[in-house]
């Protein structure tokens, strides 16, 4: 039982991290044949993440109301989300909320937001390996299957419009945290989120009351969202893209 | 006397401050009619500011070493500088040490470097009020120029070749910090960069031992360049673009 702990802290400590803070910057990284994590906490990696865990089957992303409308004719389920407010004449806008209690048992939702979703395109277009959605609420899973996986890992936090958010950094931060050590890693920005994880651990939702998209989203009564977004570890899986979809993924 | 203190500090506290984390972000930022510094602590803009320091008149930023090598005609002593070298046929690289016991003095000099210079142009494209260059060598006349000037303030972090860097964000959390105060901050690249600089402010040249460049430069024997630009509070001037060259501005 020692022998195995000590291996899995051996492997981790080698696994190469990069962070991409912003959109705007994807193209100074070589995401090829890696495993890239999408981060875009205030919703939509979380929602996904939520909505595979009420048993929906897929989230398929598109990058436009266009596309989520005519996969409707297909039996999906359509969501829409611009600028923090749900879409008219969609099912659902980018709550995790509105995935539970059976709603998405056994659907197939297409969901375009204002960055999560567009992120997932950008990195299957830069060639990763696996395609994974990041949220705080599967970060143990997540960081499990990086370290069983072993390939090097980008980080790709959506911002807001491409610009740097503080949320997204922060789980960077925490991930990275769980998957290497300093030593390991020669990305600046990833030793910036890591610093700036710790700076924020003890209370992650009150230190990002500070940030601009936590005030964003209250002005737009998205509290409730939030605090449920933060919550570490409320479901042990990984969900990834195949096929185009985001899906549970099987997890040795 | 404690009258004026506090008003200072008043004036401080309304200080809005953005920092532009890489040159591939600024395209985010209005920075018209703003004071934007320009960040290239390792080294460009803090050698900037130590040849002003050491009597030359003037640095002109040029794009390539083409324009640095025409001006030699007109007098200018040429500086040039690729990937942490200086390039061979210039009377100097980017060295804050080749501008000290008079080899500067009463000269102008025309720079070009791998990143700093070029961040000047750009903000100088993109309308700013006064472009000033940033170095923790003379940070609290920065700070003291920009709170008497009341203008809103971009920080510029000039990066390595369009990456973040520790070094240039660690500058500009110590610089907004002087500044501004977090309640009046709206951008999260400020908050994040506020909290970077307080983690490693006690000893800020080890804490860049991690850094990418910090890296970089000791590789290349640079080490004494960089514990001197990380000194604060050498010289009390600030260096600001006049008519397309670096010079010492007026301080009221």
């Amino acid at each position: 039982m020692i022998k195995i702990e000590l291996k899995i802290i051996i492997i981790a400590s080698m696994l190469k991290v990069e962070v991409v803070l912003s959109p705007a910057l994807l193209h100074l990284f070589d995401a090829k044949n890696k495993n890239v994590v999408v981060i875009d906490i205030l919703r939509a990696t979380s929602t996904i993440c939520t909505a595979i865990h009420h048993g929906a089957l897929a989230i398929k992303p598109v990058n436009n109301t266009d596309e989520a409308l005519i996969l409707k004719g297909s039996g999906y389920l359509t969501a829409a989300e611009r600028d923090g407010h749900k879409l008219d004449g969609f099912d659902m806008g980018n709550s995790p909320f509105e995935c539970m209690n059976g709603a998405v048992l056994n659907k197939k939702i297409a969901l375009t937001t204002t960055n999560g979703t567009k992120c997932i395109t950008a990195a299957t277009i830069a060639g990763a390996a696996n395609v994974l959605a990041g949220s705080f609420l599967n970060i143990s899973a997540i960081a499990q299957f990086l370290i069983a996986d072993k390939r090097d890992v980008v980080l790709f936090c959506a911002g807001w419009k491409d610009s740097v958010n503080l949320e997204d950094s922060l789980f960077a931060g925490a991930l990275a945290q769980k998957i290497s050590t300093k030593e390991a890693i020669e990305c600046d920005s990833t030793l910036m989120v890591i610093d700036l994880y710790n700076r924020a651990k003890a209370n992650i939702g009150q230190y990002l009351e500070q940030s601009s998209h936590y005030k964003r989203l209250s002005r737009l009564h998205h509290r409730e969202d939030m605090e449920y977004c933060l919550k570490s570890d409320e479901m042990d899986i990984v969900v990834g893209l195949k096929s185009g979809e985001m899906v549970k993924l099987q997890v040795n």
